[in-house]
């Protein structure tokens, strides 16, 4: 079995503490690890060689990726840009390939959070399990609100495949709230995970299926690695590579089987500063301030505070804000906008301060 | 005529800029340039010899303020510790009466704003003419709100001096809001500012009379003045003396005339981050923010941002906060919370954080 990490996303959802260069998964902000070491602990209960767990990641966090698994083993493969889940899957099967075409490989994002990953790992053995058979797997968190911020998938006819399995009815986009309330009320739809289950055969014959230019492309790879040409050539690939989602180029037009395994493992994509005031249950003080680093409050509730500045935050008579203090900027927002962390550094490009971006 | 600029206080209302090192005389709160620095400027057009015109300071403030003045020629008088105003202006008597006993002083507090210096100036120079007459003068702002952190002077019998003058009818401690709105509605009250004329002489025959040991202090530092023994006889003469303000010790008590001259020139004693905001007309951004330092905003209105520990401060969606960010402490609060800060630098002596004190 194979494990596959994608922690090539960039984005600045997290900004300040998140950068361009220093994107979510490789920082701590739901535990004491960065996300990257949380998702490969978790996974070490479900494949447990490190050299068949494979992280793909952007060249320019390369050297950072091999710096924080220090030797464990792992594989670390390097684009040399992002063109979305479709390629880095791709590059991830290729290289998977020449060792075991038919082994069972689990795709999933490096920069989510799961509250209980035995659980979790439970759902994750079944659906490799059911992965060998020529199927596309995937799997779905039970929703537990009407969350329109998830996209979600739609069960159709039950089957048994070691835990309870469903037929994929269609995908759903993130839905308004009103949709989402009849997803939630009808217990007929699951949050989509991201993540995915096929063997590197399957997943590849499909690729040349629909997307011929992309298998031909990794073809090309293919006959690179172990030259010393194999650098230059996916370079020149990707280069050339359409940026589309595995969902669109495949999943979505596969005629294979197509499987989701329900679970309620605590799932969340943990995508804005809100997310992670919300996670932190448990670690609240007594006024539901969520602090990490240097802080002193008085009169202050419901307040997300990071210092990792080296600076004593202090708040007085404030409720419901993100206060995240770094070195060399600082955000107070009000939680409820975090989603919107976007606009701050839009504004910050067009004032010409890329360097803080 | 001389000038006395009361530079001693301590405090850290304007935390985390100011520090018990660092208080708000010695900020740039208000205008580029330090409120001590600002106070002597708006000064040189009343008293325009610097020789004439003494800064008293506690002493670990001594050097900071030397280099301020850079050679100015400013008096500075040093005192070991703070014990309020009447040791204060007994102690600038006492140099200035080897000078001239008979000539005004002006005595006013070194970190007040004045929005109209021009009409700050004419009543002052009318004020020091009257107290060339065995007489205590004090200055009143006209009251242009219902102000409960402010002390009162009721006006008496009006006087020509000048410009137009009252006797003091009495001096009213912080009013409740139900006597602030009776006092501003009556037309015969004026803020207290803290602003006093006398000779050299005047003052220090009241002290003897009204506060003899402190007049015997006194006299053992003058008899020491311009000997090796002078900081000592001055440290000794401090660690005895009673903690009182001149008000208290001596105003209150004088059988002299005592006059108060109304001016109506935007005096503000600048007593917290909120008052520094409303102080910041005209140099608002459009959305009410008052900024100093790097900033971005995003649907954020009518918040105070100083920045000077070098960071980018980012607002999101926030409305009437302080955000104040120095090298080694942040304070985000409610601007209408502002003049709880004391509580927050209580908390943080409490925490063993003096050295953020």
């Amino acid at each position: 079995m194979f494990t596959v990490i994608m922690a090539g996303g960039s984005g600045t959802r997290f900004w300040p503490a998140s950068r361009e260069r220093l994107p979510k998964q490789f920082l701590k902000i739901t535990s004491s690890r960065t996300m990257l070491e949380d998702t490969l602990e978790r996974m070490r209960s479900v494949v447990d060689d490190p050299a068949r767990t494979y992280i793909v990641v952007n060249r320019i966090h390369e050297q950072l990726t091999r710096d924080l698994i220090r030797g464990a083993g792992y594989q670390v493969l390097a684009e040399p840009l992002g063109r979305n889940t479709a390629a880095c899957i791709g590059l991830a099967a290729t290289h998977i390939s020449r060792v075991d075409p038919d082994a069972p490989i689990l795709v999933l994002p490096s920069d989510h959070h799961i509250a209980r990953p035995d659980e979790f790992a439970a759902v994750l053995r079944a659906a490799a399990e059911a992965a060998r058979d020529q199927a596309i797997i995937t799997i779905g968190a039970t929703p537990t609100r009407p969350e329109t911020g998830y996209g979600y998938i739609e069960m159709g006819e039950k089957i048994e495949a070691g835990m309870p399995c469903f037929k994929v009815s269609r995908f759903v986009e993130k839905p308004d709230s009103e949709a989402a309330g009849r997803y939630l009320a009808s217990s007929k739809f699951l949050w989509n995970c991201g993540i995915f289950g096929f063997t590197a055969g399957t997943i590849l014959a499909e690729i040349k299926s629909c997307k011929p230019e992309l298998f031909a492309g990794l073809e090309r790879i293919d006959a690179s690695i172990g030259t010393s040409d194999y650098r230059a050539v996916v370079e020149q690939v990707y280069l050339s590579l359409e940026s589309i989602s595995i969902d669109y180029a495949v999943i979505e037009k596969t005629r294979l089987p197509l499987l989701v395994f329900p679970g309620d493992f605590g799932w969340s994509d943990v995508g804005s500063w809100q997310a992670v005031y919300e996670l932190g249950a448990g670690s609240y003080d007594e006024a539901q301030n969520l602090v990490a680093g240097d802080a002193a409050s008085i009169d202050s509730d419901g307040n997300l505070v990071q210092s990792t500045g080296g600076r004593l935050v202090a708040l007085l008579g404030v409720e419901g804000l993100v206060v995240i203090d770094t070195a060399d900027a600082l955000l107070v927002a009000r939680m409820d906008r975090s989603q919107d962390v976007k606009l701050v550094t839009q504004l910050i490009k067009r004032n010409k301060r890329d360097d803080l971006c």
